[in-house]
């Protein structure tokens, strides 16, 4: 390597250097080594190459969260929770149900990452201009062959960088799934809410003396690194625009994000996958915070029940929302079944459990397992 | 319409005043029109549907394009030309090779955009946070076999957002490819290259008195329009981590997206379409361009059949610069293959037509069938 | 301007149709019109009037937001809310602070604004590559006078787009101001917490039967507007790379981002501006919000005041915390003040009221007159 | 160091294994250290000098490349060279002017790089949520102006990243700049054009065999750093939301963009400075590449004075085409001013030495030393 260097501070060229070091170890039989090459050969061969091998660790990072999540999915597929829009409390769901949304979207982000993996999984020998004067076809195929790549159906010194956008593009809405999965651990975790929390081991003790001190930090630490993966998808974008058969303006750009890019998703989706792996849940609190608006959450479908009585809309919606408006204003001390129970004018409507049955949260839940069936096939 | 809009400026929200206006016209019937449905079953599907038409218009530019392309490769398969890296004469290559290896590009575009139509063509009728507690999952089913489009395995109000990430994104690649082909026709119609021009009619003048004065302005405005495109994908990107069940930040920036990056790209790929088919092509340009240089481009095969006659590569290295720095500093005018002739040095090693045998153009392209065959498979 | 559009139809070029139609209706005159100009000196400089137009609107929406916002912060300068850090409680602070914050945060945009207006705030009337070949340099200098523009020191044809890209990034940073302050709001508003709301009328019923179904939709739309007005920063910047003395590919950037960018912001602005005059704040709700923690967040004011008192921060640590857990278990039932009290060990510790002064949450906003005061200068 | 490390591994924070270390050595007083304080007010008011100390750095390297542009724009002030827009020949401009504009262009920079400079230099010592309740704001001030930092007039525990957001979109501008100037040299430096070269020493033997072979490859690089620094102007915006008081996604984005968008920028500021004091001008080939057209850029000034004596503009214009069109077709073999003077048609019209005037470079560049004037104030 010293000798490899030394030679590069006088020719200022890399792969020139190791070939003349190479030639003062073979000996004359050297010219035959890179014969008819050029130095774009080898270094985009080789970094389509070094491109394949992230793109499996990623696929492999993936294969590990998508083992957690479904493990997590299972495990809590009947945790009911309460679902929101707009930050807003709307219906049931189960927190399940979450783990089987990230699933699905992670085992997209797997089939893109297998076709981005695709996209640079090529081998060009072409020599200067990809004109394969000074060197045969047959010898791209050979090593292509080889190394478990395509051809590059046609070069021009430089593999096209379109393949190169579209990778890193790839990996950017990757890391934006992982930033949707990390917002919610996030919010999940609000003091006001806490119904999941990031791993604290036994001994650890948050915050001291203020023991709801244990912060997201991980997870918020995701947030920025999606930032950042999803910021190297400009310049891969701006390097396919090469000036005519190649510039070199790519190669400081790959030299920053082919490590930068590839090894913070690495890291992140391992960081994630460790964070829902030991996520913290909490079904009890998921509980509490849906009973806290005293069963608000269940007023449309009693709305819809009285309809399907003979009610007008007109008049169900005033005899909802009146006995609605009261839990409001009680702050969830009130509960909506209670209020109608005592309400005159449902008196006569009502059999026995009917009403009762209008709030059985398994409404919400009786095709959770349809949809579990969707995503993992079982 | 005019009383939808008249419904929507009192209620605020379109799909309740779509349907408030339907029960106008229809009756009681109404409500079972939207049953158990969100706005989001209906606002989502439709985007989806959208813009997988909108994949279809692109894949048909595609086409389009793929078919001038496909046409003016064959037609300059053997226009010779100076491939050129950095800018700067490296060897020769054909107007042609340039023609096959943007159609091998924009034909991985056509696939990317295929997956890219593939990842939104879903449709989703799951009600207010997907747990299909109000409607029954073969209502969705049965819509989406209807339109042609895959069920969302599982939805959350919303269809999740990676897949119009990866849309625009894919987008974006695109454009970038569109910029790339833009650039390499802005070069070559430089006022010191000239080896193309974009279209102008006989009877169009050009800037009048000045009749070299006719401006790359089309692939200018697409080098232009592909930034916009590109721009594109980050809100897109952005809009993948939805709060909880869902948000509605992602809306406005679909509202500009949506029509924004696809029409951009459309006319963008039409223009370029027609740019290319109506390319004004000079091969005798190209072969002056290369020709000024006297010959230098063969400097490098000279010097390898010299070491291949026995010669020591230090002494042919300096023998070939000898007379390559001649030419040089005769700016083109002194032509390599005459001062070699001349050189004593070479008197006897070369015999009759060998030495010109090496400056045979043929060298170079000897291979554009092959590539040809890869590319158009033909 | 059906004449102006006929002729354009012809000749391609908006500038010279505007010119010849001109010419019919002045005469020969008319040739003095334009006289030694380029179109580009006329459309360079119009759109930087635009640009300093579109300025002074966003100064004007700026301005309007801070005296939205000064209000609003001493309105509740002294309205104790919790302030959270990672999204957990973390100490007590006042809503007008958050008020106060936001104020300074636009302040700088203003400041921002003022200076981007004035990096495009020039005038070029140079010529065909800018010198002044055919026209006088006193002509561009009295023209930028009554424009109240300064001229542009050294022009190629076109103002160069430093000064736009500078213009439209900061355009994208007051943005992400903008989204700054929704997202505050979009989190206070969630149904956990509570603490504000985007105004309702009092005729208005939410979500009908769902009174909590008031969902935070203006500013859920100001934080994906403040994505598009930031990406458009991105082709503004690729715009600054003209070729030599320009080409015309950042025209069809700046026909897209010059309207969309500026108008975007203004609307958010405005909207922005809106939504904080009407908010409902609800102080009662910040309060109960921060009792929830029975008193936690002053655990470590007493832990403070032990050591104080000469205990060891060891002992005065074991002793805070044993309390502080026991108040965690109880979810917010136990107060920590009454546990204190009740401990044996803190007997003698304390004098009468003491104790009960270490959670004073006067401690906390003690300074705020002093934040006001730098930040208000009152 | 060692002994922090360990620390850290155990109470995994940073800060905290300082302060413990500092205490093992300081003893009791230790206390006093870091009393009332937040991490962040460690790391947030350092990070700013750290920005601070960059930007200085960034601006001497400003201060050295605008030493050398003025350099090189005195040199070749009367350099005349023919001005491209749209890469295709307008009309004469000096190298030297392009040096100007270079010149103008980086000195806005600099004033930008200082306006990011104060944006940044600012100290916060406010504790745990920015209201002082446990520090008094004396001692902000007092360390505000031992550092040479503004106070920061509201903090919520960090600094407002609206702040940092602006200081990194004003490195990304800077970058665009930076791009422009090295893509000018790139395109100089094509084979058909080579009117400036980067430097090469004179025993370097650029490509050996092929002298015409040197790439502009410093430039080259430049493009694809520029790519870079602009790409990292995103995250830091997307960082300005933080949530409430502050959350600790910035986190991550800053500790990998504060060193790399400062360090690539001061890295191509200090490679476009050597490039720009080294760079081979040749004057003689500009004006060689200019006279390729054989006066046609003299066109339009030929046509201008015919209609001052008098000519109808329509018999003027067909009278200078016709003999433009010779020329062209020439490819520049036959001149212009040949050829009007051999046009009977122009006999009588132009005096002795008339029409050569018209063909005087010194027309195009009378208003150079004014432009200089404005540019370097002398």
């Amino acid at each position: 390597m010293a000798r490899i260097d030394e030679i590069e501070a006088e020719v200022k060229h890399d792969v020139i250097a190791f070939l003349t070091n190479l030639a003062e170890h073979v000996g004359p039989e050297a010219r035959f080594v890179h014969q008819g090459m050029t130095s774009s050969d080898v270094l985009d061969t080789c970094f389509n190459i070094q491109l394949v091998r992230a793109a499996d660790l990623l696929i492999a990072d993936l294969d590990a969260l998508l083992a957690v999540l479904e493990r997590r999915a299972h495990e809590h597929r009947d945790s009911i929770t309460i679902g929101r829009s707009h930050g807003i409390h709307a219906e049931p769901t189960t927190f399940g149900l979450k783990m089987a949304q990230a699933y699905a979207e992670f085992d997209r982000a797997k089939s893109r990452m297998r076709a981005a993996r695709e996209e640079v999984a090529t081998c060009a020998i072409s020599g200067a201009v990809g004109s394969f004067a000074n060197i045969d076809p047959h010898v791209e195929a050979h090593v292509a062959e080889k190394l478990g790549l395509a051809i590059e159906p046609v070069s021009t010194q430089v593999i096209p960088r379109d393949r190169h956008a579209m990778y890193f593009a790839t990996l950017g809405v990757i890391a934006s799934s992982v930033e949707r999965l990390a917002t919610e651990i996030r919010h999940l975790q609000r003091t006001e809410v806490l119904e999941v929390e990031e791993y604290f081991s036994p001994g650890q003790k948050g915050s001291s003396a203020m023991p709801h001190k244990r912060n997201p930090v991980l997870t918020e630490n995701l947030t920025g690194l999606a930032r950042m993966v999803r910021s190297y998808a400009f310049p891969a974008m701006e390097n396919v625009a090469l000036w005519h058969e190649r510039d070199i303006s790519h190669s400081s750009v790959e030299r920053m994000i082919g490590p930068d890019a590839t090894i913070t998703l690495d890291f992140a989706l391992a960081r994630l996958t460790s964070v829902m792996d030991k996520l913290l849940v909490y079904p009890d609190r998921m509980r509490a915070n849906m009973d806290r608006l005293g069963g608000l959450v269940n007023s449309q479908r009693v709305l819809l029940a009285l309809t399907q009585k003979g009610m007008s809309r007109e008049k169900a919606y005033g005899l909802v929302q009146r006995n609605a408006m009261k839990v409001w204003e009680s702050d969830g001390r009130d509960h909506l079944l209670d209020l109608l129970k005592a309400d005159p004018e449902l008196a006569d409507l009502f059999g026995a459990g009917e009403l009762e049955g209008l709030f059985d949260l398994g409404y919400h839940t009786k095709h959770v397992e349809t949809i579990f069936h969707r995503v993992f096939g079982r």
